[in-house]
């Protein structure tokens, strides 16, 4: 739905540039914005895919995915990464990207992304609408296992999340740069 | 966990402030920004509740809640909801907010909200992390049933999202305000 007001609305939505590797080797890369933290004891995040492409077929072959943060300087070659290819075919070619190994999980992630999680699958959930319809998509799971964080987003101890500069999702072709950070202290915190 | 790194990186998350109503009639508000589209075909939310707070409890009793858009305006009512009050307390009161009447569910939503959705509850489903350790998070999983869009917030037919200066949610006390948009035409894309 290319003039689908509802996505415009629920805005900005993170993005997880979602590495998978399949039984064979094969590894994809494509951005997720039905995509986020969903639990923070444990670590928990979720994308949810339009039915059983690459990324999803992937990481139910291999239980591991990783999710890169998508910086401004890495936003056209994010952008790429959403071509449809050939399975098999690297999007990290493509989009003239450099996967970095990662520790815990077999999918790289991003070389240059201001941030990388590594993950291990829970479950995938087929997802319905009311009346038992069934919905298009398929949601994953999975439990973070390992974090990546450059230094240079580090500020007192502490992420800066400014300084990543991250481009998140809104509807129709528009992305939007996290820049502009404020602080609101929650009542009764200290 | 205030000092958790892993919540300024799945960022800028966006807020649904989710208002429900219990079988009684009494009505809670509260934002959360484990929240996203999971699904445009229905269009499905889902949000992610520590536990069963008021939300996710009334949520349950009643099968309906509201997603209001958080706007820069309203940046300081919508953390005054975020306050732990006694059941049945009304945030609309505390935080100095009015209700406006929902058309097809009995949750109100926040009126001068740039937007909102009204949703049915398709399920909850209580997290799991690896091993069966068993998460504090329950997820809700609602399809939205009817769109509110403020018409200043429309531009030639289509939301102009940045209009809207949606808050959302980063780590720490952070909130980015959404006001820097950019466009990215998917590859492929005509």
């Amino acid at each position: 739905m290319p003039h689908d007001p509802v996505k415009a609305l629920v805005a900005p939505r993170p993005i997880g540039w979602i590495c998978s590797m399949s039984a064979a080797g094969e590894v994809n890369l494509a951005p997720y914005s039905f995509f986020n933290l969903v639990s923070d004891n444990p670590h928990l995040v979720m994308f949810s895919s339009a039915g059983r492409k690459d990324s999803l077929a992937f990481v139910e072959e291999t239980g591991e995915f990783t999710c890169s943060i998508v910086s401004w300087e890495q936003r056209d070659a994010m952008n790429r990464t959403s071509a449809p290819l050939p399975r098999g075919e690297s999007e990290f070619v493509h989009a003239g990207l450099e996967p970095a190994a990662s520790v815990l999980v077999r999918p790289p992630h991003v070389r240059g992304a201001p941030a990388a999680l590594e993950c291990r699958l829970v479950r995938t959930l087929e997802l319905d609408g009311l009346d038992g319809v069934r919905a298009t998509y398929v949601m994953a799971i999975g439990q973070v296992v390992w974090v990546h964080i450059d230094d240079a987003v580090m500020m007192g101890g502490l992420v800066d999340s400014a300084l990543m500069k991250i481009v998140s999702r809104a509807g129709y072709h528009d992305y939007f740069v996290a820049d502009h950070k404020i602080s609101l202290v929650r009542p009764g915190a200290v």
